[in-house]
């Protein structure tokens, strides 16, 4: 298992500041000792319309020289555009499958493998059923493209924030109406501790349909700063063989943040468990 | 004086959820009683690029049936695409001013007359002085194109969110430098609770020049529910012969939200008080 | 809209103290001025096989005397039976499909006329899906037995206590699929706080299908005394027609409590909102 | 001493979820370390009328092939049923007793040899000497069961829980009593915390009858993460020659725990006590 780190708390979204440029942010993280980056594709780092052939070669060239990795990528929902692949309005639904597709190709031209897929939300008056179906149709046209490009797509439950694809048994519904061979599942621990509910038992539930893994405690805060029992957590990976990416998704939700200091908490309290010997 | 409700809280920004379509959202704040709608151009509401001239013909008959009026807009910054004007990325500050104009004309042909402008804010590694130039050349091109719509554009100093118009000084500076006539000033009770600064000191400063004002408490709570003195807010306006709107811009920053309470309470507080036999 | 009051606080369940014999409990909610009494499956009140036919005939007496009528009944689960309808035990989900039917008939013999359903709750290592089906056909067989008796089944969101039927949308597809006539909905604003989603919603997607209330604000506290908007709610069901009981679920989660008091409290500020001239 | 856990984490009593198949949790509770594990008569675990011949020779089976031993059963009182052996209902009364005699059978069919006896608790109306008649001529009819199997029955005073036995003397008389040589006393740290008492007074007090110990902190808190004093009192137990286990009964009154980390930490923390050189 390697260590990443999400972008959101170093970029202008969803708080606008702090904010850091993404050459910047790369260095930051890489000096810190992480595998990978996590990179979210909102302002200032990486939203697809901004970033042309010759940009996306620098950042790639940026990482090689800093050695580390693109783990994943994931669109910025909520904000003007929405980006809602369950929104009542037609004109949002295209938008956001766009975007998504956008993130999937740009994730690839960075050398990422994963693109997280946020399953969107119900708007009042909306019938769950249409939400789901509208869901699922967007994930099918993602998933295709994505394919194409070598990309796994990852069905996130975001209980906390959403209220379309909530657990971990709606994330593996998703996926498996989907039918597509490149759609996986993944799970955020602060989602689990919203709910109330036991990461390891995602952990078991999504077993080799796992692609990709969000740690965060209490409020967003750092591994070892909350609850959550890490400890607990990497064994159970390893029952199920995962040998992917744990990215840190955390300290975004506000502004009195040291970005550079919850991405070193974090690190530091992760490295041992996932090298110890008791594997 | 007449009383507006900012959308935030019944849209998908900054929290997704809950969200109500536009329609439902016009027809409630009628009926609880506002004179006008503070409409935020963000999914699922007012993202000018899903809105055609059929939708917002619809839109302003569904208007006048309620007998509500807008009384402004504002673009959502800070998702995916930024639209932070002061941004380093060439690409990012030439979409945000286009999405200014974009509003501005949504704002015009929705019958409204006012456009808020929140000024970006400084990413690290760039120095204030370039900020603010990249921001002004912005708003001036915003204010042009809105002036020929018959749209004020309110500059706020937001200093709870940014970092370069964050006072009643700031804002005032940056609407004469930008030396256009119908680019004037507003500000937000919040925005004053996070400086520590009092509220009625802004309405004198501004005088003439404020087109607008926003009230919310804090945590953004409704007005009645804080600490801010409305009863002396009011008497100020009338002092310096305000007779613009006053907008709560209330309740968005969270999940866990009624959003029609908030309305109700809101306006049931500032109705005596703007009525009040006291002016 | 009438109000009712939910023994639970009373009884011994599930906190064993304070505990009050069920003709105590009924001269004490007649006394203080609720419409009708919502009395729980749990000893010492109400556990179907402790009451003979002269127990029943002599509530009902009881009842009469007071002038208090059974709006509801529910069974208690999670104790030492479980009474989990979707128990991966075959023998307790037979054991819980008895259990709905007995308490079906004691309703029906103290003259109450609705049953509420708790959905059970996914044991780990239960798919979903199958959860689902064993809570569905447990359902169905518990309506036909109930549409004998002239009771209605009303299925309730429990998204604090359980994971399998959490949302408003989440019963409306069990009632659904279930296609028996006599099986409705009904909602419980605790749960919806859990969700942190809003009670009116629920009030108009339920709409006509909604066949009762459960009302019980932040740490099951009484009505008045938390969060939700009481007025608001009050006006959403009247919006749809709603005539039925509005039952107050609270304060049987703690053993420091007065149960008089919470009755008391509850009572005295809903009452004014139900009859107020604003209908 | 050797240590146990008791399975209400695990179960659905009192919170329906998280919930774990027995089989899972005696797996677990295995590879954490315990010597034993106390299981609780209640859904899904080990409700008696829920096991059949075939079910309990699979679980002790299960339990030989694990290598942890079965310490001590108790029922789970306060549900629909009650089970409350001062319950002014004559049939709770009896159903109660019945139930331990079931839970007496099921432990011994388990090699068990503990049965604890919650002493019920007084109902408004009740006069305390009646009460405590009742729970006795109870204890005496379950402790003849008991005795014709071989095991043992603890009364505990659960003052945090009940109003009948609530202290180190009243559970000594309520013994004493009984007269009968297979009814012995125990004590749980969390109940002495209740009453602002010192644990270790429990244990010179009920000296060589003190059969069984339960071990939580505040707010059923893990031992360790409280402030019982554990090393005094493993002192104090070997001083009165005690031998038997030390359950752990804790974590069980919320949603939001993860069992095997709270298992864990109990574990790791008490393990290094029992096994000290100290002794």
């Amino acid at each position: 298992m390697r260590l990443a780190f999400n972008t959101w708390v170093y970029s202008s979204f969803p708080i606008w500041v702090p904010s850091y440029p993404l050459d910047e942010t790369i260095r930051r993280l890489a000096r810190i000792g992480y595998d990978a980056i996590e990179i979210g594709a909102a302002a200032p780092h990486a939203y697809p319309d901004y970033l042309d052939a010759a940009a996306r070669a620098e950042i790639r060239s940026l990482l090689a020289d800093n050695g580390i990795a693109v783990s994943s990528m994931l669109p910025a929902p909520g904000g003007g555009p929405g980006f809602n692949v369950a929104s009542p309005l037609e004109a949002e639904r295209r938008n956001a499958v766009d975007q998504y597709k956008k993130v999937a190709t740009l994730c690839s031209d960075l050398g990422g493998e994963i693109l997280l897929y946020v399953a969107g939300w119900q708007v009042f008056g909306t019938q769950q059923e249409q939400a789901w179906d509208w869901c699922r149709a967007a994930l099918r046209e993602v998933a295709h493209h994505a394919a194409g490009l070598g990309v796994t797509v990852a069905v996130e439950p975001t209980s906390a924030d959403s209220n379309l694809v909530e657990s971990c048994d709606g994330a593996l519904r998703m996926m498996r109406e989907t039918e597509a061979p490149n759609v996986k599942v993944m799970f955020d621990t602060y989602h689990c501790l919203y709910r109330n509910e036991v990461p390891t038992d995602y952990v078991y539930a999504m077993g080799a349909d796992l692609a990709h893994v969000h740690l965060a405690d209490i409020n967003r805060g750092a591994p070892g700063d909350g609850r959550v029992d890490y400890a607990g957590l990497v064994a159970a990976l390893r029952d199920v063989g995962y040998d992917g990416y744990l990215a840190m998704e955390i300290g975004f939700d506000r502004r009195a943040v040291e970005p550079d200091n919850i991405a070193r908490r974090a690190y530091d309290y992760m490295k041992p468990l996932v090298t110890g010997v008791g594997r």
